[in-house]
């Protein structure tokens, strides 16, 4: 397998785009892959998960650590900067493999060619420690001051977040100060936010003898190593980069200190051999193998550059900490925690890691009570957990997530407000974890009372008609955003029912919740869902079919600006049949068993070139349904989509006006469920590994370890066998 | 008191507000208060009552039959048209103590003066008949051709409507022929629209001899008749214009043709001396007097003003016709019957005219099957009463009511789908007419049966929360339009506790209904009702109090463009407590008696800065309520603004992109009902006559006469006395 990818020559356009692709991270903080010498506009960024500020009436959003990882070579009195100065070769290339991010650049000067070489990695052994290596190598005595320190002025989309930047000369460390944020009048108490620090730091060492000084030039701190190259010989610099926050623990100035004191010559080549065995450990036992022709070459990159994302960006350092939407690539969301984690990404760690995915429920159980509080606010009882979860469980969504392309206007959307399936994600992501690891834990450490709360909120959400004996959920926002405020969403129902099932089995197991799950019982069973009709289509919402049936196509030619929001109550979308991704899809594959496999198919069929797909959340929901009716050479085109969607880039970058460019772990996850359930065909039940692939014509041989039950197997796939045996852990 | 308005000297941008200032009409049709001369641009119109057509695409609206009232002169070869050429003086005057409209023009040519008079009305005793009198003087021997007919090139907002125009040289008779509508798969088969016929013809006499001949220039049909003048003798063209369509009996071409027979030299003084007396006598028995200072007297013409065209628009001639929300003056809100014609309009022909009154109710007992239908079709029971009601009650009103001024695309509205506070409008017209008139056979005739399909309505759309045990209207669109799509609107929910509270009552008389009576006596009293808060203040709609509390002018100034709309999802207004129209206020106004004074007068402290007064249906419930609270010097201000809705001109044009332009009888209705229980403070109970006035400052007197039970009175009010008496009938 190719464990690297790579861009030679340059292309400056793709600035953002590269950022995402060339991340590096280790869960605690992600690097953007953007050049050396990128300052702001050119969006580099040091994101730091789960650390969140907000300034003013700006968004609520993780900060940017100051950028440690700034670099510029000056030879001959002359910047050398990526875009403005000749080069004869360029190449930046990840090693996704072991986490690493190489950049080589060949510049040409008057008197020869110099080449600057930087490598960098987000250990994987230490989470607060960021290595890099510079190397220069010139052709000709080449006179060389290499630059390289701290940028502290920093990109950010809703800031500036720090009001001071004090740094120490004598440590050479950095303080950046984001001040405290105490909640307005008509705000919730959850978004307060005290003074938070950031403290950054670093060493470095040389191959060579040299003259270093320090300078301060605008708002960067730098090291200045001023020498003359011989000819043909390699200069190293070596360098390491630390940060913590006033989050870590009781002393973090103190551990910021001592991780740099104890940073020697041979550090960097030490700890460089101790993260590559962590990222190689990950692949042998978490990567998957996938043979056949060239296309199924490309989609084994494609994977497990996907599952090199979800390891860079999992919480391994914390307990009870979730994935942001977007990783650890910016702000974009705001950092916060969505339906994606529970619905498309816990699988993979559920299969390779179950500490971290244990990680990412117990963030929903430490986070119920802002869901108690959010349910409050909206004069509901039990937990209706927050669609943008930051910090305790504080909804960052906003009543305006849209900007008007036409009159620059924010629009009211009612994600926040009306998305109520997130409280049954949450419910489906603790019982997935409790059956896949059979740790009951969770449910005696607060899981069990987060499920029961969340069947109290859908009971307080229920309404019922006049004369009706049916329960409905109405004015709700399925997973299709674009048509808002519907009544009894196909999905939100059926997952409802689930929430209502799941808890009246779990609390009819003690005598003083007995007759609290008796009413859920009655509950699940008669609540309204969406049945098919006469041609087995089931509507999406109570008058899905009222709506226009117009092509995908001419919707998006109705489209006035490229950049406008598709839903909403105008969008060009919202009155028609044309949706935004997978909804009864979704539905239909998480309860597959509920219809007959002819009205799969025909919902399969009907919804499939309605959906526009504008969600990175929508293809895996397709290919999963696909592989389930045995179509699994279609279900590749999805998942290829679903897979490709950071190493090919191009995924939307604009909702409305607002940015919400960066990586896709709910699509990377999305693309190993549909080869695990998909493909691979796995099940999981009673404790029994069951597999039925459906092996795509491209693809010869799947092979990959999964956990289940606390046990390690090793799963083989070709079309003449099914090997699943247990290996040791 | 001023019977006159008149408009001297020439402003060619007030024609759209001249030609709804200056309309004539009888119950049958409307005719502009446009100049003789004026063609299609500039809304010369002959707008047909209750007769539709619809084409394509396009909105249902009247037809306007052919402009038979099309006139102009040529002297010395010269076209003379307003605004062409120079005039000495210009005069457009109605005297609308008669219904008459007379326009005089002095134009200066080379060799002198020729003044042109044009009179025209449409007739009150024979609704088919509409006359013209043409009148040329001048101080030269002028070489004068005159040319007048019918102007076939109609002014149309959702046309063409007609496929051909045929004229029958020898009978002089046009027939203009609107086809056949069938309803698309996706309509209400209400839509039908049969192929529609309208004749026209014209005859005419001179005072004088001349050449006349028949000439045919484009799309007119007109006469020529060519003299030269004496100097200074007057030479007098009569004319009878006469309109049928084939909606109009058994024949309505001979009918047409017979009315045209019987026109004589002397038919047209004969007519006119008829005419005149109808009117004096609707002005004896239904003026009012308001006497007082200058601004009384202001009021006063105002009021009559607008009882001139209340008088002009009612359907004298029909049992069972009701008044569109822009009466006669055009194809404005497709000539459609709204809540208007109940709510605001009903009490001044209840105290005039309750031969038009019961016309206006039965129309609602007619449409009872639309009504079922329109429930029917979004899945609910009983009668859901149109909220733009046509022939056989279909609902005009479309999804898009709105174009959006940025995008021009039509914007999705809720008018038709959830303001369902119509149907008790309906109900609340028939009680009042049963009430006030002791004329029950309304109720035998049908009306009970629409009571009780009202009452079965609102009960198919309560729904009950989990554990509730207050049933609510959910999703819903009160008076207020700004805000669509609200949960427990207070006008909504108070409208549907009186249907339920009167179906019980009706229902209850008899015993196979009984128990239906006692489920609406329940219903009544467990429907949630918006309570006043500690401030006193009542919320109009659930989480009204968590919206934005801006100014109605920082509201003005979020404005881009002048024309856009403030309701609807994003309109300025939406999210904040600005609101179009009087809603609780409008509560409050018709059920005084549930809330203290201290409330009611919080309410309209809190109200009345936050409204817009977007609506023409506005103002009156304000002053309304101000004089029940003894401020009928603030009420003044309102009441002359309602009052002076039309005679001003000036009114809000354009809803988005568009046009809403004609007159306001709900607003002069409104006048009326202030005027009626307001200032002179009237009110009817139990087959008594109570005044308890509140006249403004500026008022010193008030008179008028009033019906009540089938007896006449004449009530005279004066800071002395208040004197209340029966005169004959």
């Amino acid at each position: 397998m190719l464990y690297k990818i790579s861009e030679t020559g340059y292309n400056k356009e793709m600035y953002a785009d590269a950022g995402n692709r060339f991340l590096i991270g280790n869960g605690y903080l992600g690097v953007r892959g953007t050049y050396d010498e990128y300052e702001k506009e050119m969006l580099p960024a040091v994101n730091l998960a789960g650390v969140y500020h907000k300034v003013g009436d700006g968004w609520c959003e993780p900060l940017n650590a100051p950028n440690g990882l700034y670099a510029f070579l000056k030879v001959d009195g002359k910047e050398l900067k990526i875009g403005n100065e000749d080069f004869t070769s360029n190449e930046m290339c990840l090693d996704f493999l072991h986490g690493i991010l190489k950049r080589e650049t060949t510049f040409e000067l008057t008197r020869g060619h110099i080449t600057f070489t930087s490598e960098r990695w987000a250990d994987a052994a230490d989470p607060h420690r960021v290595f890099a290596r510079y190397k220069i190598l010139a052709d000709f005595h080449a006179d060389v001051e290499v630059y390289f320190g701290t940028d502290t002025d920093i990109w950010e989309l809703n800031g500036p977040h720090y009001e001071s930047m004090d740094f120490d000369e004598k440590e050479g460390i950095l303080t950046a100060v984001a001040p405290e944020y105490v909640p307005k009048e008509n705000e919730s108490e959850l978004s307060y936010i005290p003074r938070t620090k950031v403290y950054t730091g670093e060493r470095f060492a040389l191959s060579f003898a040299a003259n270093t000084e320090k300078v301060k030039e605008g708002a960067k701190y730098l090291n200045k190593v001023c020498f003359v190259t011989d000819a043909n010989v390699p200069y190293e610099i070596t360098k390491l980069f630390a940060v913590y926050t006033s989050k870590d623990g009781e002393k973090p100035l103190e551990d910021l200190k001592n991780k740099l004191y104890g940073f020697e010559n041979e550090t960097y080549d030490k700890s460089l051999a101790a993260h590559k065995e962590i990222w190689e450990k990950r692949f042998s036992d978490g990567g998957v193998v996938i043979e056949g022709d060239n296309e199924a070459k490309e989609a084994e990159i494609a994977l497990n550059y996907s599952l090199y994302h979800l390891n860079s960006i999992a919480p391994r350092h914390a307990a009870d900490m979730s994935i942001p939407a977007r990783g650890l690539s910016g702000q974009t969301y705001k950092g916060a925690i969505f339906w994606d984690t529970e619905m498309f990404m816990l699988d993979y760690f559920l299969m390779t890691d179950p500490k971290v995915a244990r990680s990412l429920v117990m963030y929903r159980v430490k986070t119920l009570q802002g869901a108690l509080k959010k349910a409050e606010s909206y004069g509901l009882k039990g937990a209706f957990y927050a669609w943008e979860s930051q910090e305790g469980g504080f909804d960052a969504c906003s009543d305006y997530n849209v900007t008007d392309v036409f009159t620059g206007r924010p629009v009211r959307t009612y994600f926040k407000d009306k998305q109520i399936h997130i409280s049954a994600a949450v419910v489906y992501g603790i019982l997935k974890y409790v059956e896949y690891t059979g740790d009951h834990s969770v449910l005696s450490e607060g899981g069990e009372e987060v499920i029961r709360q969340c069947a109290a909120f859908y009971k307080s959400c229920l309404t019922k008609r006049y004369e009706s004996e049916k329960w409905e959920l109405l004015d709700v926002i399925g997973p299709d955003e674009y048509h808002e405020r519907v009544n009894n969403n196909a999905y939100t129902n059926r997952m409802a029912k689930y929430v209502f099932e799941n808890a009246a089995k779990l609390l009819s197991m003690h005598a003083d919740t007995s007759k609290e799950a008796t009413e859920y019982k009655i509950l699940a069973e008669n609540l309204k869902q969406q049945e098919p009709g006469k041609d087995g289509v089931i509507p999406q919402f109570d008058g899905y079919f009222d709506l226009e049936d117009v092509s995908l196509c001419d919707v998006r030619k109705r489209l006035l600006n490229e950049k406008e929001y598709w839903g909403g109550a105008n969008g060009v979308a919202s009155h028609t049949r044309i949706i935004k991704q997978a909804d009864v899809v979704a539905m239909l594959g998480l309860f597959p068993d509920d219809h007959s496999v002819k009205v799969l198919r025909k919902n399969l069929e009907f919804y499939e070139p309605r959906t526009e797909h504008g969600s990175s959340l929508s293809a895996c929901m397709y290919a999963l349904l696909m592989c389930r009716l045995n179509m699994p050479d279609e279900a590749f085109h999805f998942f290829m989509k679903s897979a490709e969607s950071d190493i090919k880039g191009g995924g939307k970058q604009w909702a409305g006006l607002v940015y919400i460019g960066g990586t896709h772990p709910a699509a990377e996850g999305g693309a190993y469920k549909t080869m695990l359930y998909g493909f691979a065909g796995v099940s999981f039940e009673g404790g029994k590994i069951n597999i039925t692939p459906k092996l795509p014509g491209h693809i010869t041989r799947l092979a990959f370890g999964v956990r289940y039950k606390n046990k390690k197997y090793k799963i083989d796939i070709t079309r003449d066998y099914e090997h699943c045996y247990e290996i040791p852990d």
